[in-house]
């Protein structure tokens, strides 16, 4: 038995925000001063670290799952199955449903209600719900579809990941330059194939490293400080996941019994530039191999960090043959990694 | 091989809100104009419906997360394990921690992240994820351990279900009297017992029913129209459940192949008094049988609708026989049922 994607889908938001959008925007360092450098010189700095030249945002009119629905409905299509057969639909995200200039999450009914309302689905066996967990939501999805699938109570799931940062960000943080919006879908299905999942990995650190990622008030003092946005400790989060990334995806690779020289691709969490490529310089460091080329694809210079939308949108760009010096062949052996607030880690390794 | 419940626990919050602390509301239809009713007669009717005459509220220092470590800690000293040694913590709720006085949820990071953190679990081993699917969130969390458990990728689960409506209502609906706050928790374990889940059964309606509990603006029009609360279209709700909820009970005891006879208990959602009543009546009819005396436990009296936490918290206060005419023997056969936002239902039948 496989328990295999057979589909996938992704919306990529309309509204393109170059970084010199934010030339004019007022930065305060976390205590409310002002920093010493020019705009031009932060957002070059930023630029350097996270690789970010742009990102996107959605259109004021839409929410995540709005743009959710979107994606799934592509992934859909793409594993060209009636969406009346689906087991389970199980939408990640962290933010719910944030209109356009409210602060309030609305998460009643949850985002997976309101997708399958949206996909017009009847079947009431189908079975939607949310799960939060960080950015590594959408590949934690994927584990628990497999799950689903093992214990013999699904045969079709489909996995959604779907964030709209922008509408959480602190403007006064230039932590904000790295936040956008987007959604990514997969079908997963139990097949006859001898593609699929391997073997997975999640852990969650949460004895010292729980807020990390967390939601507090603006660099701005003068804002009321009853309204929260996302914030992190960008330095501790870069440690942390240095030291504990690799080695979930090593213990990931090895109980799959696939060589390291066999991994053909890494869709990891685009969170941030030289975070990611640390990461993986690690993870090849852990078996004394050197990093083969264009092992990594990256989207995030041109769509920025979407939470749980990275992996699933980045998996459709290459699936589909849209991102330059990636392609994926019957039987290449690739690796999902994530890692967000929570702290929560995971993997998977798969065979395409 | 047993998938059993092998520790309960529960936190009922300190403050009683007693009926008549609504006699000095301001209610008003949902249009905003005014009842035309003395508050009295209001509240009056609302207990002949819904039963309950108090409810409990958290304290202001305490929020959702709090509340379900209370629980959780209890689950985990009733069932006498280790919690190092727990795989996962799946966290039911829907609005996420929001503090006293806010209009905000904070979801990040999700709640079983904070409760792991606040029981000082250290094992990244455990992963902690929310789960959001209404009411019946702790249910289904249930039902996702036994698919875990059955998949070989869990041995000890906790489950908890923990709500705080008191901060997300519109104290100008009467429907605002319905909701309560409160947690429960359970641990869930593979075990060598005949004790433990024999069938289970979750339907989503969502295609014309997914806004039937929705986050919605006040009855006073004149407060700002951003700032949403928890509505609900009560008559349709009602109609609802009463013709899936029985549907769906009785699918999931037929399959579990026990006859309705053996039935000791049923530990139903604490919605509404008079819908539970007409849903455990309607189930019996469904068999042609009489209802049996003293079959459904009833805490809404007391401690009002708090959601997820309802039945948790009821099967808790059964099992350390805290309820008068009612308590468990083993071997006897009982059903968890839910019904709320999404619309979610599910059920679960046991032996105990």
């Amino acid at each position: 038995m496989g328990i295999t994607i057979t589909g996938t889908g992704s919306y990529i938001p309309e509204t393109i925000e170059k970084n010199n959008s934010f030339n004019n925007h007022t930065f305060l360092n976390t205590d409310g001063s002002t920093i010493n450098s020019t705009n031009e010189v932060i957002v070059e700095k930023f630029e350097a670290i996270t690789g970010i030249s742009e990102r996107r945002y959605v259109q004021d009119h839409l929410s995540s799952s709005d743009i959710g629905a979107f994606a799934a409905e592509k992934a859909i299509n793409d594993a060209n199955i009636d969406p009346e057969t689906l087991d389970y639909i199980i939408v990640a995200h962290n933010f719910g449903d944030v209109k356009h200039n409210t602060i309030q999450s609305d998460i009643l009914p949850g985002l997976a209600a309101r997708i399958k309302h949206s996909l017009r689905i009847k079947n009431p066996k189908c079975v939607a719900y949310d799960i939060l967990f960080g950015c590594p939501g959408w590949v934690e999805g994927v584990i628990q579809a497999q799950a689903f699938i093992k214990a013999g109570m699904a045969k079709k799931c489909l996995v959604v990941g779907t964030e709209t940062l922008s509408r959480v960000v602190d403007k006064y943080d230039r932590d904000s330059m790295i936040f956008s919006d987007g959604a990514g879908a997969t079908v997963i299905e139990q097949t006859n194939n001898d593609s699929g999942i391997l073997a997975h990995e999640t852990a969650s650190y949460t004895y010292d490293e729980a807020y990390y990622l967390y939601f507090g008030k603006s660099n701005n003092q003068e804002l009321p400080s009853d309204t929260r946005f996302i914030k992190m400790q960008g330095r501790k989060i870069y440690e942390f996941a240095l030291n504990q990334v690799p080695k979930a995806m090593k213990t990931c690779l090895d109980n799959s019994g696939v060589d390291i020289k066999d991994v053909k691709k890494i869709f990891i969490h685009q969170a941030n530039e030289k975070m990611d490529e640390a990461i993986i310089k690690r993870f090849y460091r852990l078996y004394r191999t050197p990093e083969p080329e264009h092992v990594t694809p990256m989207s995030i210079h041109k769509l920025g960090n979407s939470s749980v939308a990275t992996v699933p949108t980045l998996f459709d760009l290459v699936k589909h043959n849209k991102l330059e010096n990636h392609s994926l062949s019957k039987g290449d052996v690739i690796i999902f990694a994530s890692v967000g607030a929570g702290m929560h880690i995971n993997a998977i390794t798969y065979r395409y």
